[in-house]
């Protein structure tokens, strides 16, 4: 491609709106444009990238044996209310009336529809296993689309559906899924983890999301540096700290603690670690009729409640944080002061697996301005029901037992789940079995944010003066510079013969023919981040030789002239093959 | 690909909303599924071919040096408001609102979205010219969606849309399409016509439509065997059939015609030839304040009115046909016996260019049951308004003057217009030219109808047994069929082998290893349309022999076994290099 017959629309500012660098970056290198919030044009050189990175993706789910197809944006209400979601997927889904006012909505996702297709066409457990998938433009109606492609309302996906007899098939599938994922992520050069994560509303159990890290990621991902062992912070398990509980030592004492409200305050006052209080959250449940239940959630002092696993407590999957009004009427105490003793209604009290081992520790009186020492589980109030409902902090215990976890950012570009029958129940998939018996087919679903890798392959990897893209997802692998093209014959016909080596080498090179300053052309080829540099002028040339840096490099190295393009083109091979 | 990994969907009925072949077809072949009217799933068969269609479309569009981009499905009702085309558009504009009540459309072309662009990013003539294209999902709300892919609500349209400086270079660049065009669609191996078209509801001037010739067509294309003039039917220019006036050789006679409303009644009761009498047509312009404007129209007994012409006529633009009570008002008579002389009200009255010429020419005498023979112009009533008002028919002369029109049907499957200025008139936007003066873009449109290419190649390519692709856009180019797969130790080695040679040989084969009986596998393949067929049985290879067959032979012929995917290969590249 020669720079004068591309658009190139880099912008010496971002817009007022771009609050990340990947969104401010984008932007101003001229890969996207905003049409409305959370809507964009893709300009020629975003979708130089977009389509590298949907070819990656391609080759693999091919390699791994999935069937492209295309299924339809616009869907008809009735898929949705099939399966519940017509309900339950609230504002996000855009819901729309066509001119006979039949009701259709613009799908953000496609399992209704892929589940109608697998059960119209699949009779036999002979045509299984089969995985369906493809690269689709979605939208999902954000109430606030921000961070440019990261949190976009229009977006690419890239989304699988596989269908098994049972689940150890789904298994396999499911593993031969994460394999390509890995593949795919590693192919786009990204550094990226692999992390057990939460189901979310999808349903079904078993899943991984795929997580760029980035400092600037949204998603806090737990991983253990001597072990395998990766979760997002919403599904790693807390193991107990103490790993048994010890004989109770002190008698339990109603304490003054006038005005200390937290437990940091009430470990400083008593003059006792922080370890040694718990922390009362109270949560409600709302029930159809009468009364809500109320949950008392026990947690060391130290400590956060994770509500996601709170959450997949039985009977707690709709558990609310209780008013304070509730608060008063269950406990007789305003918040600060509560405890699981001598509480005005009876309660469920859920102790976190840490909580459960301690002894001789601190809770509220239920009174204000007191609490209670010394309490212990059995002597001073019954044994509780033990669960994991706090977050995990950077060194605790590797639940695999090979380590001290962790904590860094990541930002979710993938994730693979395991469905099971949560859609071929509610829509009736059925397969007929060896015996002639209906079954519901076992199902998996995978997906990629084609557009949000964009974002975060920059998050992941840029510097001052703009991106820095890994070879095999930058727009152009190889920029040509030439210093004068419209004044030297000589940097011309070399400009011309190094760029023409590159193509017939088949790497993606652009010239840039359009006579800029060297510094407005460094500049622009710097904020898009081309990988490769090559700065072709006549002081060089006279020496044979033109200057060669990488978008890493600080400082250009000589090469001569004659090998240029073949060493470039050899970096850049060698690159996409890692 | 093995057909045992592939998804193969053949039926043995069509459904019974699907009215054409290419439809039924379609279907049967298990390329395409309805998901709701007009909406369709693209199975993974059907998706092979679009992506074909795409590949030669991308192709010769980069080659033409235009640049791909993506913008938006859902676009901002303001800009649609900008270009006046929100109130304009009518009812196949999708409207929907977010969930902040904001609104949007799903957008069925995207001259505002591009026209927003260009007017953002191009400052300097130096930009210019630039010819951004896209390959999209569109959606266009038909109220009576149906002939599947050929008239669906969903589809995908490869959209171009160029920016010039002034109209000159606009007409290079909408030459250059229109050889992209040609380039395109005879890769795809399509018989099709470029004909000169009506510019439609988009506005500007000039323009052609590409038309797939199909029995089936929808559209009549009026071209001349013995030049290269083609039309659309409503673009086609009629010429006089006389080319003078003779002089009056009969006198003006009320003559009584009782029950003879029509031109071919009257005519037989008169003994004289249709040609001698004239249609009168009464058309209405309804206007802001008082009457309707009623304007009387006058062709040829044998002919027929072509409105589209009648709405370019100056003031014509929004004419209708008139009410019967229009018309006895008008005229004193009702429609049979209509005629220009002697009506109620005075009426602008227009003859069709080969009336004008006529003499002695009967009339409608504006009472029921009479009509006036041997009328003249100038003679009995004022000479015309003349102009080109009724439709071609096969034999009229060529308006190039070397032959006579023919008439064919036709599919259209690709269109290229100059738009000119109507939407950066509307939208405001300008470059700077070189005086540093704004100016308004010149702006043209080229479109391709992606997905319905497949139907148009199917009308075209049928018979009895099912599709018949050709080579560039087939689902797959080469089936293996071995006989006995499953049991025959030989044909297994042997059709992977072939198989084997055939793909080494960049040929997009299928091995059918389902082990279907022949009867099946033939069956399937013939339906689905793979242009070129290799039987391997364990009879033919005693000798050494397989069996070869292209869709279009009624016999097989014996290759040998050893050169076998070394000939068909060869005759899959020649078919692709016509």
């Amino acid at each position: 491609m020669k720079a004068s017959r591309f658009f190139i629309g880099t912008l010496k500012e971002a817009p007022a709106d771009a609050e990340i660098v990947s969104h401010q970056l984008m932007v101003r290198a001229g890969m996207i444009r905003r049409v409305a919030g959370g809507i964009y044009d893709y300009l020629p050189l975003g979708l130089r990238s977009i389509r590298k990175v949907e070819a990656i993706v391609r080759d693999e789910m091919e390699k791994a044996g999935a069937l492209e197809l295309l299924m339809p944006a616009v869907q008809p209400a009735e898929l949705w209310q099939e399966s519940g979601r017509w309900v339950k997927y609230g504002h996000e889904l855009l819901r729309l009336k066509d001119r006979h006012d039949r009701e259709f909505v613009i799908g953000p996702t496609h399992e209704e529809v892929v589940t109608d297709i697998a059960r119209r066409e699949i009779r036999s457990y002979r045509q299984l296993p089969v995985n369906f998938y493809q690269i689709q433009t979605k939208f999902r109606d954000e109430i606030r689309p921000r961070f440019g492609v990261m949190r976009g309302r229009e977006f690419i996906m890239k989304d699988a559906y596989s269908f098994d007899r049972d689940v150890e098939s789904l298994k396999l599938t499911y593993q031969k899924m994460y394999d390509a994922y890995v593949r795919i992520f590693s192919r786009m050069g990204l550094t990226f983890r692999a992390v057990a994560a939460d189901n979310g509303s999808i349903g079904g159990t078993g899943s991984h999301e795929f997580q760029v890290i980035a400092d600037t990621g949204e998603d806090a991902i737990v991983y253990c540096p001597t072990s395998d062992y990766a979760a997002n912070i919403e599904a790693a398990e807390a193991l107990p700290l103490l790993a048994s509980r010890a004989a109770p030592a002190e008698t339990m004492v109603k304490t003054a603690t006038p005005g200390k409200a937290k437990c940091e305050d009430v470990a400083e006052l008593l003059g006792i670690p922080l370890e040694r209080t718990i922390k009362s959250i109270v949560m409600a449940v709302d029930a159809p009729e009468g009364e809500p239940r109320i949950v008392l959630l026990l947690i060391r002092g130290d400590h956060a409640i994770n509500e996601v696993k709170v959450s997949k407590l039985p009977g707690l999957a709709d558990a609310r944080m209780a008013t304070e009004q509730e608060i008063v009427d269950a406990f007789g105490a305003k918040p600060g002061y509560l405890g699981p003793i001598g509480t005005r209604k009876p309660l469920t009290v859920i102790a976190d697996s840490t909580v459960a081992n301690m002894s001789d520790f601190v809770v509220g009186a239920n009174e204000v301005d007191y609490h209670l020492t010394g309490v212990n589980w059995g002597r001073d109030l019954p044994e509780p029901t033990v669960a994991d409902v706090r977050e995990v902090v950077a060194g605790d215990p590797s639940p695999d037992g090979k380590g001290v976890l962790n904590i860094c950012r990541g930002i979710e570009v993938g994730q693979v789940f395991q469905l099971g029958t949560k859609y071929s129940d509610s829509m009736n998939a059925t397969y007929l079995d060896e015996s002639g018996k209906p079954q519901p087919m076992v199902m998996g679903c995978y997906g990629i944010g084609i557009t949000r890798v964009l974002g975060a392959a920059i998050e992941q990897n840029f510097d001052e003066r703009g991106i820095i893209w890994p070879e095999s997802i930058a727009p152009f692998e190889v920029v040509v510079c030439p210093m004068g093209y419209d004044r030297s014959e000589t940097v011309r016909a070399e400009a011309d013969r190094v760029y023409g080596e590159l193509k017939a080498a088949g790497i993606d090179a652009i010239l840039d023919d359009r006579g800029e300053r060297p510094g407005v052309m460094f500049a622009d080829w710097e904020l898009i981040g081309v990988p490769h540099r090559l700065v072709i002028g006549d002081r060089g040339l006279k020496e044979g030789k033109v200057e060669y840096q990488s978008r890493r490099d600080t400082e250009p190295t000589l090469l001569v002239a004659a090998d240029a393009a073949g060493v470039v083109a050899q970096r850049v091979k060698a690159a996409l093959e890692r």
